[in-house]
């Protein structure tokens, strides 16, 4: 089996590489990079073994013919240009940018201010959120590989939504990322003096991600009303954590939420459901595919806070990608997967 | 003029130290601990000047008459013991703690399990939020100080709550605090290797600073619903957001609501209204009295996003006391308060 | 293959635990608690997966026919009584504290303050450092597993003490800790507020590890001096950087230095030396086996400065024991330990 | 009095922008950038009071007669070439910079890679260690604050040195810096996900502070040998320690050395001698002019440890020269000084 990562130097191509490395049974990695080819991996990146990886141009010819699985780490924009040419041959595509999540074009010209994928590269993606669309991602040709926030959100939400048990019209997310989630450019926002002993909002419902949460929602409840969404920035290098307000269309104890919850996820193995009163942080996912999920309900109120908790580059990105792979391949889901989070 | 910090060793006490030794005019400062009086204020804090400092014994009789101003820096149910006895005197208090802030002695009992004061003292002490409640402290004997949480939160809610903007039954605050919060107490949770690249939530609906929200707001408007309130953990030593999330029952345009914040605030020397599209971060504030504002108003949604930021040891705690010691001494609101925040 | 580990519930016991569950070929694993026996794992431990594991009560006699390998992740003190009863049996033990390390029982209670292990056991012991010991260690029945400060003193100084190139009588080493170090127990020094935006300097010329490093220094070159040993706490929680200053007894080139160093350790799978110019960073091995050393020479004073850095809970701790472990075993050294350092 | 900050949106200026606000009898505070002219400071930094500061554009001649003090606070190369037309006024300058420390300017070329400033102003410029050079800075036209290296090791190091008590040809120091010390610029190292959870050594032997510190520790001791020097990035904002390793010529106890310590700087304000066994960190200086010490002697290898903090920003650049400023202008050295250190 030949596996190929494009965009190797951002952090969701180094995360993809660190799982793949210890991924039994692949032939070959092969990373890939359009500014950067011709180097080796490891002078970028120190902590790398060995080894040695050179970076390779982009061919997407040559790939899609000689690779079984591509993995796209790109910047938006980029994905959505190179998908066609590289469905041309027995490779499949998973997609860990944007630019194949949202069905309609306009939508994501509106959100990521680019010019969207072609209509029939977007039909034929598959949403790649295992818990909810397994049998779809198991023959798919190409998948859009989820968010980060939409992960946390979705999985936190999809419980009362899918059972028309949340108000559809009044949902809104508090979400918290590290800082991992900007990604490896050094700017103003990244540097370490603006970062450490600091909180910050940005992109007060403006995020791309909006309308990718909304999608999902609307298939699960058709009158979903658009969402109310901030994003933090935590003085951490990875993990979000999606605090989620919802009021109940129906009355229910906290037990029969939890109990719902814990049998909607009862044979996912990367959703951990906790007990009444307990609720996940996000050390308790670090560096692994969980998420975790904890809710309450205020009686004074009558309202319920759910909370999901990632890591932003794993069940977010890289090994959410993998899960994904594991299900196009036939492989069992939790292949390569299988790691205790860090800790401490 | 003489003062006193009743629970010196603590981090609101510690931290009116820091500005009560730059305030100008005060003879002397004394400070009280009731478990480690007889010991040298340096020998426990290091970065305290040579000058020596010995923690002395509590004398409530000879404190209400030696001192001009008493600062209760203490744990909940201390002050409401205390403050009977230290009003019997000249000294005028003002007490850091929750135990006089809430007028129902009930309400204190139910969520902080504890006795509340006596009737005559909750009667006396004024709620010491100063841009909101000027005039009754000028003229207080002794000054319930507001929590951090409340302080952020009423600041951030009062112009839309006061003018009958904002919808009293679905307002939701989700507040992130850094760990000072917690005290100075060694605990799992302030342990670094359980907060550093962690984030966390806690006391869902739970914290003890929502009946003091809920107080004020209600003298606001008297249709206020309990609120859903979460905190959470932020890996920083100081700071608090709190994000809160509103829907207006009138229309309002973004330039409507920022022009009734910066009228609102216009001679309150210590709140800050950014302009519309910019949100402080709590390094804004940083070691500082300040209490910056930022609203967004979301056209999809029609609700209103309003972000408050303080430094808690400070605006959340030591540096408003400080404004409330001003304006019970009749002196300029700001003395001893200039400093700019520290950056980076 | 049945695995105890005694101490379950601190970071070297956890650590093991985590790598132990995708360690290929294990039946069970057993983990023992003197204080929290009966209690199951992951209510202590969240992030673990949800699978039941409870802490067992220590049953020397039982584990010592039952188990293969037992791990002891215990305070200073306990496994120089435990370890007599637990190699009664089969097993073979790995002891993670520092009770086995030194063979001259005196020198132990000098710098631990506690009565050493019995004579026998301490000859039995063989110092786990496999780049150095391995053919001893593969025929051991009970392994003192090194400190997280000797490993990386003692992989950085071997080759120029080995070759008798370095004054053995002005060694200096400067080294730095994560606060993981300092274990999980909460304290003064381990919070939070005390920890971040600080950095401290503690145990100088007193730290325990200091006759371990002369120990093994003296193997190499008998003539070796005391050495001059401070260690400081980063605010951070994984990683060991140590900086070491030597003075050359011969003349080299700084080219000369680095073949010898990658000479040396060229069959060595955990140990990567940098080309000249360039060190390494304690993230280029975060949550891995690997020791990396760069090193310079400084043409103005002829001095030598040497950096080594590990994870101080992997390579300098629960990794390391596993590496032990599979010499023990006859594995590939190798196994289970083929993890990428997580980045970022 | 009109003060004057060149490089006002650095680090170094916006720190003494912070100083001035608060300094007693300033008239103006007029900020210079030669890059962002025109624009409102607090638009930058929105940390900062309403009040307007608008950058204003260099005009070497006007700000010679205008002003009475003007700081700069600009990279290296700058003032080498400002400071000549500068001094033609009434004005004095005060260098934050490289630029003017090294009395040899082919040593500043080899260091610094820049041409030195011209020989007349190099003679004219009074090196700003207060403690060590107060008559010559009280008459200056012209100083050179020390760097933020320097000023901890060299106040380290002077008791010794200046009795001949330390060896001057075996002096090793290590020293470690928060990030603040690399500037505002966003670039890979200060990128937050390469700096939190890491530590990394850096310019091993290369700073450009090595010549600043050996031309002092020549003017003490003549025979000082090049000396050792590593700086290492802490995951910290703000916060200077040097570990100073010495010998010494004669025996002295260890009570003797402190007792030199205390006696040397007992009328000095800022700089603090701990007590035996007692070691300062970065927090005990924080947002501080001060400068701690503590000492220790192995008398297993008969060296000493000498340990010397402060805050980079402050003593090691805006309050020291606030503190040089104080003595030109005449004023108690202590003036607008006073700060405690922010805690916790």
């Amino acid at each position: 089996m030949e596996i190929g990562i494009v965009g190797a130097t951002g952090y969701g191509g180094v995360e993809l590489f660190r799982l793949l490395s210890s991924y039994p049974g692949i032939d070959s990695i092969n990373l890939y990079s359009s500014t950067q080819s011709g180097e080796f991996f490891q002078e970028l990146y120190s902590h790398v073994n060995n080894e040695q990886y050179t970076l390779q141009d982009l061919n997407p010819d040559k790939m899609s013919k000689q690779l079984d699985i591509i993995f796209l780490a790109t910047p938006a924009g980029v994905s959505s240009e190179l998908t066609p040419k590289l469905l041309e041959g027995k490779a499949k595509v998973i997609d860990l940018s944007g630019d194949l999540r949202l069905k309609d074009s306009r939508t994501y010209t509106n959100w990521y201010k680019k010019e969207a994928a072609i209509q029939s590269v977007l039909e034929k993606a598959v949403y790649g959120l295992p818990e909810w669309n397994k049998e779809a991602i198991q023959s798919a040709k190409v998948i859009a590989n989820p968010g980060c926030f939409p992960t946390a959100t979705l999985l936190g939400l999809a419980p009362v939504m899918n059972e028309q048990l949340a108000d559809p019209k009044r949902i809104i997310i508090d979400a918290k990322s590290g800082i991992s989630g900007a990604g490896k450019n050094a700017s103003p926002v990244t540097h370490f003096a603006n970062t450490q002993e600091n909180f910050r909002i940005y992109k007060v419902n403006q995020h791309q991600h909006i309308p990718e949460i909304e999608q999902q929602l609307k298939i699960w409840n058709s009158e979903t009303n658009p969402i109310t969404f901030s994003t933090h920035l935590v003085p951490m290098t990875r993990g979000i954590m999606a605090t989620i307000y919802v009021e109940l269309l129906e009355s229910r104890s906290l037990e029969e939420l939890i109990k719902l919850y814990q049998k909607v996820y009862e044979n996912q193995p990367f959703v951990r459901i906790r007990k009444a009163g307990d609720f996940p942080c996000t050390r308790d996912v670090y560096a692994s595919n969980y998420c975790d999920i904890g809710l309450t309900l205020d009686e004074r109120t009558g309202r319920v806070t759910i909370v999901a908790v990632i890591d932003n580059l794993m069940k977010g990105a890289a090994s959410q990608a993998v899960q994904n792979m594991n299900l196009v391949l036939g492989n069992d889901e939790s292949t390569g997967l299988h790691q205790v989070p860090v800790y401490p």
